[in-house]
């Protein structure tokens, strides 16, 4: 919090082009600004923890389709995890932890409206970005509202070491439906098993895909989460459950993919009279306080975990950090840790 | 009735190779077989219209993906709507008018269980095969049970020219709903509006389908009525509504392609909350007799038409009568006459 001294310089990162294939540090360049200093109703957040998102591949897209875009020369839009150093707002405090909207830079302007207040006694202020945060909440409506798996159902879960997959996961465990998870590498598949309870793990990048669900799963698919799309989505559609349900959280395999394509195997939603339901978590933005009162006392409880990898560094390693998320580096929601993280 | 006559050859169409592109003429060859006669508990059953259906397309890929195939030297699966000749079965007599799955032959042998008896008072012969049989009860539980449009509400049915279309959309109608059919080429699109009550109809050959329907459909779509998919649905899932349905009873677009292609824009689903719906219209087996005499009652009152596209010409016809089907020559159901039809 020392946000006053020359020691403080203010690192934003920048779209730098339009991006083809992974997103990388290449696409991004680093600007030094000064610091900035709060207006009138205005507050100035220091970010401790930069949020890594797929859906900005999504947004850098040179497409006229979605409500928001990140351009080149634009500041790169994210969400970050940090404190409040100034505040001229009535209604925000120096010292109060935040998670703010003020995009990759050490240092953004706010009038207040984009905050939300951490109470860091409930979850760890990194955790307010992942498994408290959105991706948890996307996780628990997903699983409890939107599918509300019944005991003995299959829910095949990819992107399953993901910062939403290993919540639903966990979540889908406490229904008590049967949970599989499909994750790249036979090192995330044991870990899935061994730490976050996932009844088997299905590794996609050895051998046939179809097969081992059809092995996994012999009564076939109710629900499958999905946050990946593409290939390991058409190979879990053409073992779908009678009435089955897709619930769409991501395509994240499409996202640097030229041309978006969409599920060729969704032929099969005919066959089985199955559907895939798009959803957005902020239509239960009036119940989250609710599932996080949840979240605390099952974590208190040790019966839910918020899977967290941490990228030590500071603004510039955004684009570094963002490359690995689609390596599929991660296991659980990953971050940038900044120099003035002081939890 | 002449089943035993010498003149009664019994012609056959059958698969003559795994078809690539459109299928016609040259990938069926006709066999000429004798006359069959009925076993024990068995009947012969006379064609009188054959049902062209674009389903077979699909079911003549080389796939193991679908519950039916129809491989080379196989007999050309599909509906006969005909008459008893023979029967050593108790619950069919010759002269009973019937629906029968004997495929593309002037005569074919059935157990009587595949049997449909076709009251011809309620409706013609030929339309049993169309809007009173699986075409029409497919459009009215899609109409009135799957997406149940509210008054106000936009409904799109493409393929409206088809055998599915033309009959959803004029349910869709009687439910309240603003409906837009999206066909090919103009003369389509005015004998939608003009003959069948849709209140506008797009031209998917003629400019940008996209800004027509923006244009057609200012509030957004709420219901996609989809016969197609491609293109023509993925221009439509651009401009779906907030919690927006597609039901999806066809893909007639892709069955002729090498590698069938989903919907792209299926990431609108996410972000409009809406969704894909498969659908089969013998889930709903057991109300088909009410629908039945709610159809005949409105076509009594002048409500209700059953359009159709009759080809006249024998069983060797087929194959040309299905080129004409993909090529969308039809306008309502499209079925073959062959020279034994008396009604």
């Amino acid at each position: 919090m020392n946000a006053n001294t020359e020691d403080n310089r203010n690192s934003q990162v920048i779209l730098r082009q339009v991006p083809t294939g992974l997103l990388g540090p290449d696409d991004f360049e680093v600007r030094q600004a000064p610091m900035p200093t709060a207006g009138d109703g205005e507050v100035v957040v220091e970010a401790h923890y930069l949020s890594l998102d797929a859906a900005l591949r999504l947004i850098v897209r040179d497409s006229k389709d979605f409500l928001f875009r990140v351009e080149p020369g634009d500041l790169v839009r994210n969400s970050v995890a940090g404190r409040v150093v100034e505040s001229n707002n009535p209604d925000w405090a120096a010292g109060d932890y935040v998670v703010a909207a003020t995009g990759v830079q050490n240092y953004g302007i706010s009038d207040g409206s984009d905050l939300e207040l951490c109470d860091i006694t409930q979850a760890p202020l990194s955790a307010w970005l992942g498994g408290f945060g959105v991706s948890g909440l996307t996780a628990y409506f997903a699983i409890f509202d939107e599918c509300k798996p019944q005991p003995g159902q299959t829910v095949v879960i990819n992107g399953a070491a993901g910062a939403v997959g290993t919540m639903a996961g966990q979540f889908a465990k406490m229904a008590g439906a049967r949970v599989i998870g499909i994750a790249g590498g036979p090192e995330k598949c044991k870990w899935l098993v061994d730490e976050l309870g996932f009844d088997t793990a299905v590794d996609y990048k050895d051998g046939d895909l179809y097969e081992k669900l059809v092995e996994a799963a012999p009564d076939r698919i109710d629900f499958i989460f999905d946050n990946v799309g593409g290939s390991v989505l058409n190979e879990s559609l053409r073992w779908i459950a009678l009435r089955g349900k897709v619930l769409m959280c991501g395509s994240t395999s499409q996202y640097s993919e030229e041309e978006i394509s969409g599920p060729s195997q969704y032929i099969w939603l005919g066959t089985m009279r199955a559907s895939i339901q798009g959803y957005v978590v902020y239509d239960y933005a009036d119940r989250f306080d609710i599932a996080r009162k949840h979240m605390a006392q099952w974590r208190a409880e040790g019966r839910l975990s918020f899977p967290e990898h941490v990228y030590e560094g500071d603004v510039p390693d955004f684009g570094q950090a963002f490359h690995d998320l689609y390596s599929g580096r991660n296991k659980g929601k990953m971050v940038v840790k900044l120099p003035a993280a002081d939890t």
